[in-house]
């Protein structure tokens, strides 16, 4: 399937690098593909910079967000929840109408005191906002709540055994998005309803930055029941 | 050890059982006695009205949320979490001072649409709220993330093997409430750290009421790491 990208931080790295090993056509979107071609100092986490991990993945295409967008059957949001929806309003409306999104990002807020807060909760989520953004997008949280290493390799914590979550309008699209996770490795999806559940999902992250802020990211929930 | 419960809801009712059983000397506080125990209808759970319930524990004593908490060494705020600070203030700050307060409420605003948002979060919690204006009380907030059943009996659901949270700003009090929660059945409880810790369970609480409304409510996380 061709699929785009958005964003070349980790989680676009990862997911980008599973789908094409996965066999997918992938294109990586960026707000400005010779500004990220130039990087040559590691990003905030410690990555190598972007160049780097793209001469290691030489059959991954680059391009800006709309290149990587129009060419797509697949949308994944991979920038950083705060500047998502301008993100995703320069890859192009029309290049995301009718087709799947996987929203990945969370609407983190580091401008305050650690760990952040969320810039949308409670009442209203980003994956809504997307939503209501973007009505002829069908809209699929997913991933948001793991690291970026577990997103696609799961089964590298306790075999797989660990839930993930889907929220979206669309039923198919959800069922596609599962399919595609199961590929992934994952297991354990929990279907949640329509995006409003994405509050769930993303309101999870206040736990979750703690969890995280005692060790290691490498760890996930598991819903038993 | 003489410990006073307030609240005689689901909550209040297990958690005091559990500690009459486990020999502890409990008082149950309500707002007003006469009226709890003038109830003859079901609650809204569809529970037995208090008086029924109270009939069936003759160890447990009944008292004003003053009285429970006057008497006590220990303290559960089992309230509504939408009236606990006013709850606490009945209880009275001097009968509070100096003692180690469980907080179990869940600050959920049933007034807007189903399932309920949160009447503080992101930025603050209840759990913050309580210590800061009772600032000589040792608040400790836990079991807020289960429901009643599973606080008093994590056996019952795959022989214990999920997680508890344990936030509080007292390091002597967190360990008391820890040993509390074992001779619960509780063998994994995370510490996650001072009172502020208290956003992520009490957010993580959109997060289970959107799983309870897929189906049963006896389920609960088990972080895997």
């Amino acid at each position: 399937m061709k699929i785009a990208v958005l964003g070349t931080g980790p989680v676009g790295q990862q997911v980008s690098a599973k789908l094409a090993e996965l066999s997918h056509e992938v294109t990586i979107g960026t707000q400005d593909v010779g500004a990220a071609m130039a990087r040559t100092e590691p990003d905030t986490f410690g990555n190598p910079p972007f160049p780097q991990w793209r001469e290691q993945h030489p059959g991954i295409a680059v391009g800006t967000l709309a290149e990587a967008a129009a060419s797509a059957e697949l949308v994944v949001n991979a920038t950083n929840g705060a500047a998502s929806i301008d993100a995703l309003e320069m890859a192009g409306e029309q290049n995301l109408a009718g087709k799947v999104l996987i929203d990945i990002a969370n609407p983190l807020d580091f401008s305050q005191d650690m760990p952040p807060s969320l810039l949308v909760s409670n009442t209203d989520s980003l994956g809504e906002q997307i939503q209501r953004r973007f009505p002829d997008t069908k809209v699929v949280k997913a991933l948001n709540t793991v690291n970026a290493y577990l997103m696609v390799d799961p089964k590298q914590l306790a075999g797989g055994d660990h839930t993930m979550f889907v929220s979206g309008n669309d039923v198919d699209a959800k069922t596609q998005v599962v399919t595609l996770l199961e590929s992934f490795g994952w297991s354990d999806v929990i279907d949640l309803g329509d995006i409003s559940t994405a509050r769930g999902t993303e309101m999870y992250l206040s736990l979750w930055v703690r969890i995280y802020t005692l060790g290691s990211p490498m760890f996930n929930l598991k819903i038993v029941r």
